[in-house]
This record gives C-alpha cells, structure tokens and sequence, in this order.
C-alpha cells in the first residue's frame, strides 16, 4: 500500500526562471535538496546565458532561452530573474497551467497574489491564483523572527535598521564589492558602476563604505527597501499591505559584506510582562529560528557564520529598561537562502505538501 | 592695542598623552590647526614608543615615555592612551597645575567631571576640577544632530543603531581588520586576535562580517558601548547619567568600514506638529552639522566622504508615518576626529576662550 501511494505520487515538471544569477544557482541547489518530487528541471535565463551547462542533483542540463513556449508541460517556476522578466514570462507560464513563486517584487502588493514566508502565514498559498510571491530578503528574516514574538505576546511597533549584504543586489555587484575592496587594500581607485542600485544615476563604492540607499529613493522619503519592508511585513502578518495592526518603520543601508543581512530592532509588544528571557524561550521553540544569544561566551549571529545556513539566527535580545514591553534584538539570515531561494522552495514545498499545485 | 593683547596672551605647554596612536596623530594635527596659542608639545606615550620621532608644526618632536614628572609645567593635557593610563597620570598632571582633556572612558561618569562636547553643552566645562572627559565616539555624533532637535522641538526617546569602524578599537584593530579582508580575498583564513574587543575570551573576524558587541558584554544584556551612548547621552543633554528627561536605548555594531561611524537614529519629539522639512531646516543652521539630504541626487551621508572632515554629517531624515512626533535619520562622523581628537581640542579651545585654563 506505501510502496503504491509512492509510485502514484505526482512528480513535477520544474522550471527555474534566471538559474544563472546568484539566486537562481541556490534555487537549484535547494531543489535539489527539497522533498519535492521532481521529474524534469529546465533552467530558463535570457539569450545570453542560453547553452550553460549547470548541474542539477547528477544532471548536466543546459540553460534555454525563456520564451513563453519554455513553459508548456511545467507544472512549477521558480522565478528570480528581475521584475521585468516576472511580469512578462510569469502569466505566461501561469497560461500554460503552471505554478510560479516569484522572487522578485513585481507581484508582492497585487492582493491577488499571496505573499508567504512558510513559518509564518502558510495558510495564504491556499489562495493562490498562479501566482505565490516570495517577500524582500530583509522581511523575510524580521517575520520568521517577529511573528513567534506576536503570537506569544501580541506585537504593537517594529524599527528596524538593516546591515544588508552585497550579494542582495546581485552577483554583478557582489563581484563589484570585491574588486573596489581589492582596489581599496591597494591603494588603488574604486570604480562603481552598479551599487547602490543598478540603473540609478550615481554610483558609490561600498567597500570600505556605507550606502544608506537600497533600491531606489522616494518621494516620500523612504527608500523602496524600506517601504517594502514595511508594508510586506504588514500584509505577511495580517493580510493587508496596510495594515494599522502594527506600526512598522525601517532604515536600510547596504554594508560592506558578502553575504548574510544583520538587523537591529526594535520592538514593542502588548504584554508589558514579557521579559527578555521569555522571548528567547518562545524562539528557541520556533521553527527556522536558531537563538544564538550566551553574551557570557560572546555567541551572537553573525553574517560570516550563517552563510550558507537556512536558519534565521536571532540574538542580543534585551529590554528597552526605559519602556516596559520593548525590546532590542539581532537578527540575521543568508540573504540568497532563507532571504530568497530556501524561502521559495519551501513554499513550493508547501504548495505540494497542501495539494496546491 | 590689539598687537599687545596678541603679545601679552597666554601660551601653553600641551602635553599628548597616547601620541602615537591612531588618535594621538590626530590630536597633533588638530591641535596644529586649532587657535590654541601653543608655546611647546610634549609628545607622551609608553616606553615601547619612547624615542620615536613625530612632527608638529614644522617641528620634529621625539616622543617621551610618561611618568608624573612629564606633566611638570604642563599646561594643558590631552589623553587618549586608554582607562588605564588615564587613571593613572592624569591625577598626577592635574596635582601639578594642569588641565586635562581625556578621551577614555575612565572618568566620564565621575559627577565631579564634566563631559563635554562644544556644541552641545560648553557650559559644564566652567565646573571643571582638573579634568574634562570626551564623550564616547558614538555619543558625541549623534548628540551634535539631537541637541539642536531638542531645542527646537523638545526630545522624549532615541532608538540608536550604530554602524562603527574598525578604527574605533584602536590603530591594531584597524590593522588587523585591513589583513583580514586581504586574506579573505585571497581566500585565505582570517587571523583574529583583537576585534571584537582587546582582551575579551573570543575573537571573530570583522572583514565581511558584522559584530554586534562594541567593548565588553554586560549581565544587563547590553554591550558597555551601547551602555555608553545611553548615559554619556543622558549626561551630556541634562547633567546626569541617570536622567529621565530622555530616554534612550542602543544597538552598537562593529562594521567592516576603516573609518567613520554611521548611525541609524529614531526619536521623537514632543512637538507633534514638527515635520522632517522643519528638522533639516534647523540642522542646517547647527554648529558642527552638515545635512546632506538630497534624495532626488543621492545626497546622503557616507563614511568615505566623511573621513578626514570635522563635520558631522546628517541625511535620510524623515517621519515615521504612523507616529506622529517621530522620525528616522542617518548621522555619520569620522570617529577619529569630531568622534576624538577634534572634539578634545575644542573642548581645549572652549577652555582657552572662556579662561578656564
């Protein structure tokens, strides 16, 4: 009877939109190690990149140029090959009877799409028109953090300052970062091109630097890092981009690392009896979070320790002495795996695991 | 007349305690440039720098190694060789008729010593007994952006997430920190024995890293750092270290910059009616403040832009649009100078002008 429901269990027909960027390369390999049944990986990038050769599990595959054809018979797309891409290919493929979650922005606020971090509001995929959108890589880390801390003690305001990794701009500025810290350590110039964002008007190193600019700056203010992390975190907790539910503000800057975005913040619950100590409690039981918080041993997280890692490392968690029911910790997360490829492939996992797709 | 009075003024003999470190070369400078009317400079340090040579002015100095009998017929002192030997020489200096400007943290919450930064609060140095102390790098940034804010709109909290360089721990952290990033580009192990904090049980790199603990890790779940800018704040503002006046919490994070501090900073204000046009309005006219917010050009402050300039510099300032009276705003300073050696020679000129010394 097991052996029977196993030969019967669907397998998918999977196709990874942008499989050669910094993201797409750590979709594959979280793929790979997924529980998702896979019969047959395409990996779709722009003509330039057509004809690689990548490795999926003990397959070389060669990567094929998108085109709205590349997605007849594929059931799932993971996508992260920039917004424009998204909006063009991902109707497309959602046309031709697939699944997508989108790693990129361009669906996030449609309130049509769930936005889902799976330790969070799994309940929203069942909703899903197509189309599931992986929230920013600084949310994503915040709310597998905040929300065991909203569940226990109710959450009233969120202030968050962000340390946030090169390679969250891509691998075209990861591999600009590096050249401008070898220019640095040289004596040499440093040449921008690319970060703070591409296609903005100026370009300043971030080796040796601070940019307090993360995608593109507003009107009102804010950059449009920070307005995401404000209203995604809304609409992941309660639904609704606008949420009055909680108050959130942020401030983003992009420090000089590799990979692996820091946090500070700063949070104030309902429950003005809550101590420091019972918040490490309610995290160390909850699922993706790591507390790494023994001052005693100086074990905090740290960018250089949890690359590579699926886990949200959460430490330095300590009260506001001065208001009851506020609290200061430190979070941080790889960027390109629970931040974005782990996130997606754990909502596909989800998606199967619900009979979603 | 006038000539007489230049003629007739009082020249000091300044001694530079620490003169071979990082901020001891800039103390040097700075006092080279500053208008204190200088007769002679001892240069002091240990006996492992003794005999070293170091320039003031158009003058080759030979650096001496301290005793008490150093600071006979000195004037004025300007310290910054650590708690430990400020504890030690400076009761000495001030037993033989001098002035001290210390930039350690050893005697700056000694209610009986002033802790000054010019533009904030220059009328505590009038109670001076021998000692003034200079605030903590981090503190005096973001009180010189604060103090013009609380004047004009009242200041009920500040929420502080500090981004500091290497260069805050000293010449040998900053060192190391450059080998480090060299060896990880190489791909090569990184050596740590200093950062986080000299002398703490366990050392991480810094160089694509963040390292939330500045100085020593406290039971009260702070770091001393972020101890620091909490009641140095509170003293500088309102005269004691415990005042309630303002509250004021702190995240303190070691970044892989060389030098200049950045600091995310959310506070509000008791004029609810105050708008983030109005702030930058009143910072632009602040002593020692630039504003650099221009969103529409990129305009915002950074560390590379900072060193080497006295300035502290403030951009990113705008409101928290769900609590009315709040905002966030980005303040970066190069912490060797306005965050030390600037800072101690305009407490020095302060005391000049106003004939305390």
């Amino acid at each position: 009877m097991k052996q029977k429901e196993t030969i019967m269990a669907k397998e998918y027909v999977v196709a990874i939109l942008g499989a050669t960027g910094a993201v797409g390369h750590r979709m594959i390999e979280q793929l790979a190690a997924s529980s998702i049944p896979v019969k047959q990986v395409k990996l779709l990038a722009s003509a330039r990149s057509a004809g690689k050769q990548m490795q999926f599990r003990d397959q070389m595959l060669t990567v094929e140029e998108t085109t709205p054809a590349s997605f007849e018979g594929v059931d799932l797309v993971l996508s992260s090959a920039g917004g424009a891409t998204s909006k063009r290919f991902l109707p497309e493929a959602v046309k031709r009877g697939a699944v997508c979650v989108d790693n990129t922005s361009y669906f996030r606020m449609d309130p049509t799409v769930p936005l889902v971090v799976p330790e969070v509001n799994p309940e929203a995929l069942a909703h899903h028109q197509g189309i599931i959108a992986n929230p920013n890589c600084s949310t994503i880390q915040m709310v597998v953090a905040l929300e065991p801390i909203r569940q226990a003690f109710g959450l009233k305001q969120v202030i968050v300052s962000t340390y946030q990794a090169a390679s969250g701009a891509g691998q075209s500025a990861l591999n600009e970062f590096k050249d401008q810290a070898q220019a640095y350590l040289n004596g040499e110039e440093m040449q921008a091109e690319i970060l703070p964002t591409k296609g903005d008007k100026r370009h300043y190193p971030l080796a040796f630097n601070l940019l307090p600019q993360i995608d593109v700056l507003e009107e009102n203010g804010y950059s449009h890092e920070e307005w995401k992390m404000i209203h995604e975190t809304k609409k992941i907790m309660f639904g609704d981009m606008n949420s009055p539910a909680v108050k959130v503000t942020a401030t983003c800057v992009r420090v000089p690392v590799a990979i692996g975005h820091g946090e500070s913040v700063y949070f104030t619950v309902e429950d003005e009896t809550a101590t420091a100590e019972q918040i490490r409690a309610v995290l160390a039981q909850a699922p993706g979070v790591v507390v790494q918080d023994d001052l005693a041993n100086q074990v905090y997280p740290q960018p250089l320790q949890a690359e590579g890692k699926g886990d949200t490392f959460v430490g330095r968690i300590r009260p506001d002495y001065e208001n009851p029911g506020a609290f200061n910790m430190w979070i941080v997360a790889d960027n390109l795996l629970k931040g974005a490829a782990l996130n997606a492939v754990q909502n596909a996992e989800e998606l199967v695991k619900r009979g979603l797709i």
